[in-house]
């Protein structure tokens, strides 16, 4: 992996237009019965007409049997190391459904449980459905502790994400998960170097979970909460100091708006359909030289274990290439942040499927957009976080290194 | 490479099997008439069967060129970065031969040299026989010194292993060993950060090695030796820690005993051969979830030389991959430790060739195991630390990283 400040240190000028083209969750698994995964099985003409006249390969988004969240999956295909820019689990979940995050907000992750005489005997709560969370959250309302207004908001199943509104909290407090059933919750507490702030944001935590087991504690199975992962927004570089571009985000999901505007995209309004988000690409076409595209059905399809779903939301975004291609970018993308397999119906670690495309690559033998394919393809093997410094290059906006 | 500490973040509970089976030494190069190497020559319909139903690729245990030993080649494939976790060569000498190794003892490496006028001439004392180097450790003996039982016992050919037995004793002392011919073998000293116990572990090692001079000064070639590598047993994190796992090691040999009790394996008493080792698996298959299974003679046939002998070897694993399938392992790794191709008669550095087997991977167009056709396996080449991150996601050990 080359880091980030080196290839700053060989940035230039240069014209050309790069489009990132993120289908969620975009790598699958085989049906057993045709042997053929998701993107194997749609019929995609102008992909493949991209992978015959490209450059193809595989991208590990952190790193071998490591399954990425949303968040982490995209920092890497923006070229930031997930691991060491990892952003707090709270950040991400509060994100994630579209909670606001103030400089000096807390978040972090819920999850409902299940408690008897005092011990978790179900972390997950029996995976209570995401109504019955949604019924819990509303419930439990807003709570106003100090001063410190907090909200909580309904993920999946049995997770949900908090938000603590106020001025003077730090994120320098423990989790109260113990991260393992026949425990009691652990009270939250300061961290080391947390200081004075933190041991008020502890208390103020302390105190809300009384309140929520006042609210929750008569309901079954999730009569609990634990929670983790608190952090603040962090403050990321951004990608025009970093690669000195000029980048665009189109999405539809307040996840990956916000991932877009964690490194300094310019948030682009667009319409609801892949069709809107390539025309709203398209107004804005003169104005930037980076243009993250985000589409999320194939993620979607995958969750919910669709695989022909998942199949048609390829060939949906697949019809849209066209469009795309008619602006002629100079360097195109097109891979997932992480494989979500219907068969598996949730994130995976298997490798995303690139595909890539610009005039300055070498060709190789694939023929068809698709896993398998990949494996031989001409790019190999490599780490998500690497993709952008080869889009770069492509673009010719790095300089050569020594004499 | 995913850094162990991060993979701890996110290991889970599951009730899933994995078995990682390792064919010591199983990769090799090919033979100059058939073009074939041993596992390509071998009839091995078994792990072909598995090769066309899993997926395939390379494992280089330590780095591109670099030969491993089998202490790092097996802690690489037990997750342990073997550059990271060095275990002094002393101590892998010694645990290799099967002696003792308390928890204040001192091992170190010894190679028999041969002496002129106080002059190296010989590093390796003309390559003696094992049976030479067996008869001159029995001539040396047990020498005690201030209170230190001192042992050596033979290794292969001019090596052999030396324990310090005793308390109060430090190993960070230097070697004796110019590791050059035409130098004097150098003094035992106490490194800069020793203190008391090293300057009388040197004392102690300085007076030993006079003890032995004396005793075979007059012997041809081999008229003395040095040593190196002086260490204590070493503290390694537990794979029970690191993963919550429950591990059984099964293995004949004292060295690879030594590399799964290292890393917090209990042992499971077997018979001598492949058969007797699944069996003894079985006898524990409801106990444990983790299982290293360790075959030791596609290892001795290449070191011996013997391409066809190597060829057999492997055919008899094959022959007892039906036993293991019978368990039904959720996830299975068959692979080597490193190369050990007969052409060479020695370990070397091409990578090994990885037959993964799991429900939950892609498939691949390997259509039989072996070293050329997983060049083009759908796992791709990596490095053999990672193979336990692949065999953990596979299990569902592990966790989403991040929202």
């Amino acid at each position: 992996m080359t880091d980030m400040s080196f290839l700053t240190t060989l940035i230039t000028d240069s014209t050309a237009k790069i489009v990132l083209f993120v289908l969620d969750g975009l790598g699958g698994l085989p049906d057993p019965t045709s042997g053929l995964t998701e993107l194997e099985t749609a019929n995609t003409p102008n992909m493949d007409n991209l992978a015959r006249d490209g450059i193809c390969g595989l991208l590990d988004t952190v790193g071998i049997g490591v399954t990425p969240g949303s968040g982490p999956g995209h920092l890497a295909l923006f070229g930031y190391d997930p691991i060491r820019f990892e952003v707090g689990r709270g950040v991400f979940s509060a994100l994630g459904v579209g909670m606001e995050l103030g400089p000096e907000d807390v978040a972090a992750r819920v999850n409902f449980c299940t408690i008897e005489n005092g011990i978790i005997t179900d972390r997950r709560a029996g995976r209570i459905s995401t109504d019955e969370n949604a019924r819990l959250c509303a419930k439990i309302g807003k709570v106003i502790v100090e001063g410190v207004e907090i909200e909580i908001v309904p993920e999946k199943e049995h997770r949900a994400a908090l938000v603590l509104h106020g001025t003077g909290l730090s994120d320098e407090v423990s989790d109260t998960d113990p991260q393992r059933i026949g425990e009691a919750p652990l009270e939250c507490d300061a961290t080391s170097v947390g200081g004075e702030e933190a041991e008020r944001t502890a208390r103020i935590v302390n105190q809300y979970i009384s309140r929520v087991v006042d609210i929750i504690s008569d309901e079954h199975p999730a009569n609990m909460i634990v929670t983790r992962g608190f952090s603040k927004y962090p403050n990321l570089p951004k990608m025009t100091e970093i690669y000195s571009l000029k980048p665009a985000g189109i999405a539809t999901y307040p996840m990956y708006k916000a991932a877009a505007k964690l490194v300094g995209m310019d948030l682009i309004e667009t319409g609801p359909t892949l069709a809107d988000e390539i025309a709203a690409l398209k107004t804005v076409w003169n104005t930037y030289d980076f243009f993250f595209l985000h589409y999320k059905p194939t993620d979607s399809r995958g969750e919910d274990g669709d695989f022909s779903g998942k199949v048609k939301a390829i060939e949906e975004a697949d019809a849209q290439i066209p469009a795309l291609m008619g602006l002629r970018p100079d360097v195109l993308a097109i891979t997932g942040d992480h494989s979500t397999p219907a068969l598996l119906k949730m994130h995976s670690w298997h490798p995303s499927p690139l595909l890539f495309h610009s005039k300055w690559e070498r060709r190789d033998s694939v023929e068809a957009f698709g896993e398998t394919a990949c494996v031989g393809g001409g790019l190999g093997r490599f780490r998500a976080v690497d993709l952008m410094a080869l889009m770069l290059a492509n673009a010719m906006k790095l300089e050569k290194f020594g004499a």
